[in-house]
């Protein structure tokens, strides 16, 4: 039997919020006889369902409207629908359509307690490996030799802008080309003209690697890097431009060389832990009674675990009046947004023991500085418990678009082995990821192609620009934020970390270059329409390698369509589901104009074609 | 590409736990070209791939084994396989067989430290509506007048045994047919005979109801069933069979007749919450100021919730060192579970806040007077957050089992509402259920096909015997603990409630009765085979209303093969894939053998025909 055609969005359009209630709204094929639609909701855990008001109907779409209650025990309320027809029923629900009631994680979700900054879900993120990004202050640069990582056994090494990166294993963390503040400031025109609106960069305080996720002062910002005075004013002239700046948050381990650990006793004023079960700082780490076994970070021994069971560590972090997370929120420096690493293996003890606690206040000592302060969390894999509103606003959405997309692009999964999904499993991967979570935080979610931990996408797809064309028009489609790695706009390639972090190309700035006038409409399109940044999904094709898809938000709306086969393919796109019969639509890229005949919008898509349509 | 067969399992053969680790077994087609085979966990929520190692071939199966360590973080581990082919890979996962990584929810799971009582899953439960099952006692009946229902308006009426019950609303809670522990206690040699090892009696405490989930005295036995000396004596004997016990717990609300809320003044030594705002009950229920106003269960005024958050309440039910739960855990009743009415709903409050708290509560409570005591749940939905373990050993499992098969059998869904589902979907259901919680939970659920509840499976099936054999035999061959309805082995009918609470038609048990023999045949089967109580299960065929699926333990096994349609239909069971290629299996019901040839079963299904084979 055919699935009828039913649709439900999140945006305002579809669901209204009142004080204790919502109001929904629901569209149906108006030719297929159905005898009753119920919202479910469960109000207290019980079972509710309430019957639907037929409402108006538009052409072929019969819209509905019911309203159910908030839940009062939990913040979160979940709902779904029941569509009778005759003999037969059937589910809507954030994952598709079934015969049976879907389970309760494909529940559609909304949040009325903890809801993400209105703000981000407007951005075009720019994630910078400052390092690599630009020079703008020599005098300041890590000269060779100038101090070691660890101990003494890795020298710095200065290399030249370009260079190639040393292979990994060898001195991925200790070579520095001098990228800086003062080079990123120096950016901004680039930036803005590029249509950024945010940066995100990796961590900026002091710490002797060139990643710096080995902090040894979380107050102040690596003098290799530049001052705080000039990072405050950095961000001041961010602000000035209207971009935000979301900083990289490392809280779960420290350097060795931390003075609270310092292994090589450098601190001369005070005594830290490692060799000292007698230090002030013995229980910020976790050690095995008086001997120097300490619990590092995922084994690595050069990145001692803090223990937030520790008063201590919870007041200099999170808690205390002048917590780290709090400080740098604060003026002069008025940073807008976390992003918190390695998030997920926080917690007591040796490993993640009591996270949801953590991740919660490091959420509200944030919101409690800054009720718009953005907290992302670093999340590989699947992080639906983080993101049901009460921890993170967003993750960086690896398990809900940079993975799918990998698998159906570059034919890759998470480890670079081989793997195929094929539209339709795209579709499922991504409505199961967006499913599970409200759609503010869906909204919120930092999407990336690859980032500092991932091959680059071009260099997945064996440099293939068409692909990778096709990759950011769907990273500028979906919902959720787009973040994009620097360079990709100028198509810098890099294998796995450090390859990944090469310097940026600036020469390749210098005359027109395809890629970049590519992400450059793509950015002026996001920006100028709406229905891109917060506007309800909606399949209309998912079939083998083609794909079909619109976001709708008021009367705008803007339609994406892509051709991941290598041969030209002929599509029909059923746009009637949109309230479109007989309608010119235009090329947002390249202007050009497809005429919509009864509902149907036919056409053939070039291989490796991508378009972007909007209603004329 | 077809999918190649892999198969884990959950028992003993597939899973052993160590002290810190666990140790893997997963079996292949070994005809397939597979590269490797990885162990998918997540200690401390990062990604961990352990390489499996190839194992023994026994013809055309391929085994392979991998240890993992037990998180430490949680008690519960999740685990999952990769497994790489060439160019491809395929992930296997508690609800099947994906091209990609699954949800969480779907990854297997085991709990280290939250273990459900071995004795539930050998288990054969009885459920009995007191009033209904037999009248040992006539001298304690309850008289017409006797007394009225919530207050005055409802007197109750004594009714002949076997008189039909009142329609839904009008006399439903307050007619009487005598039913009383005499008479259960006195029929226990007939539910031994029929081969039940467990009693589930709906309550028994004083409550006007004949239902008695109005509780008005939680420490003594309703006068008109029986006495708790009675209780004691009756649960010895039961324990000197070898049988268990369980009792319903109904601690979300009282009766308005409850000395605590005493509605209508009846009680002559203390002042009741109702009416008087300084009664030392006042907040054990949840009034509105001054007024007159409390919550009642669901909006039923005559059930007024309890205040959770009241320590006094706290102390009553669960905390104290002589609460309820622990009491009737004790000498001289020493009863062996508790079936927790509506506990999804309770908590804080009007509705479910904290919910979860407080189910962790009750299963400590309990646990700390028996360890072996079985903490049931009542859900009519999904569960799965009060099974992963440290809540609830099982749920009434209407949600992962009795509404699969209503509306696989019976077309019909919660509502009564038409519902159609095939066989590959009601087994995509039954596993999404199973998948979500750890396996030794599966095993305790409690499987009912109907109960007080609901109407009785056999009247949704119009009276047709054959189907509700069908049924039968999946309650009996599937996962987790059988539970039969009172009165269903002798084909007893019955609509809503209260229709559904018809007396128990002693007569029909007086000659050969051919849903009573069938049944005898079952729990005997059950008993003989702890592939049934405990074994993996293992889908064969499921296609169109033709399903078939093994259980196996050890060398033991009993394969299901049955045929929901009214023709004839020919399967083929690939029973190669449980290690058998050429063998005799012989029918557990009929003694009727069957030939496997080269590892395929080919045989035709009669129409509605249903088969339990077992190797001879």
């Amino acid at each position: 039997m055919k699935t009828p055609y039913i649709y439900h969005g999140q945006d305002a359009f579809w669901v209204t919020p009142n004080q204790h209630s919502m109001t929904l709204t629901l569209v149906s094929e108006s030719n297929i006889l159905i005898s009753a639609i119920f919202v479910r909701c469960e109000p207290d855990n019980e079972e509710m369902l309430v019957d639907m008001t037929r409402g108006e109907t538009h052409g072929r779409l019969q819209y509905w409207h019911g309203e159910i209650p908030l839940n009062t025990d939990t913040s979160v309320t979940h709902y779904c629908f029941k569509i009778m027809q005759n003999s037969r029923q059937w589910w809507l629900h954030g994952n598709g359509i079934s015969p049976r009631i879907p389970g309760k994680e494909a529940h559609f979700k909304y949040n009325k307690h903890n809801q993400p900054p209105a703000w981000v879900k407007e951005q075009i993120f720019y994630q910078v490996f400052p390092d690599r990004f630009a020079n703008g202050d020599p005098t300041i640069n890590v000269q060779t030799d100038e101090y070691c990582l660890k101990g003494n056994e890795r020298p710095t090494i200065a290399k030249e802008w370009g260079e190639p990166v040393s292979p990994h294993g060898n001195n991925g963390p200790n070579e520095f080309y001098g990228g800086d503040l003062k080079g990123i400031h120096d950016k901004f025109d680039y930036l803005e003209n590029l249509g950024i609106t945010a940066l995100y960069l990796n961590p900026i305080f002091t710490a002797p690697s060139n990643h710096k996720y080995d902090t040894t002062d979380y107050e102040n910002i690596d003098p290799h890097l530049g001052t705080n005075a000039q990072f405050a004013e950095m961000v001041a002239d961010l602000h000035q431009r209207n971009m935000k700046i979301m900083l990289d948050a490392v809280y779960n381990h420290t350097s060795v060389n931390h003075p609270w650990f310092d292994m090589y006793q450098r601190n001369q004023e005070e005594v830290g832990a490692y060799n000292h079960p007698d230090s002030k700082y013995r229980h910020y780490y976790q050690f095995s009674g008086d001997s120097n076994d300490y619990i590092g970070w995922n084994g690595i021994s050069s990145l001692p675990k803090l223990n937030f069971s520790n008063p201590d560590v919870q007041n200099y972090i999170y808690a205390g009046k002048d917590a780290v997370i709090k400080h740098w929120l604060r003026p002069p420096y008025n940073i807008d947004a976390w992003r918190f690493d390695v998030i997920h293996m926080l917690g007591e003890g040796a490993g993640a023991t009591n996270n949801a606690h953590y991740v919660k206040a490091f959420r509200e000592s944030a919101k409690s500085e800054n009720p718009d302060c953005y907290v992302l969390g670093e999340h590989f894999f699947e992080a639906s418990r983080w993101l049901q509103g009460d921890q993170e606003d967003g993750a960086m959405n690896y398990y809900g678009f940079a993975h799918p997309l990998r698998a159906f692009f570059a034919q890759k999964d998470i480890a670079y082995h081989s793997c195929q999904i094929d539209a339709e499993e795209l579709v499922d991967w991504l409505n199961e990821a967006r499913s599970k979570i409200p759609w503010l935080n869906q909204l919120s979610q930092l999407n990336q192609l690859d980032s500092h931990d991932t091959m680059r996408f071009l260099t997945m797809l064996d440099n293939d620009h068409e692909t990778m064309q096709l990759a950011l028009l769907m990273l500028f489609a979906y919902v959720g934020a787009p973040c994009i790695y620097y360079g990709t706009e100028v198509a810098l390639e890099g294998g796995q970390d450090p390859d990944n972090r090469r310097c940026f190309p600036w020469e390749r700035t210098e005359k027109p270059h395809p890629m970049l006038s590519f992400v450059k409409q793509l950015t002026t399109i996001r920006k100028d329409n709406k229905s891109l940044q917060q506007g309800s999904i909606q399949w209309l094709v998912a079939e083998h390698k083609q794909l079909a898809f619109a976001r709708t938000l008021d009367n705008e709306l803007t339609l994406c369509l892509l051709n991941n086969s290598e041969n030209a393919k002929a599509i029909e796109v059923p746009v009637w589901q949109l309230g479109i019969e007989d309608a010119v639509l235009s090329d947002l890229l390249t202007k050009d104009e497809w005429q919509v005949k009864q509902g149907i919008l036919s056409l053939t898509l070039a291989g490796k074609e991508g378009l972007l349509l909007t209603k004329s």
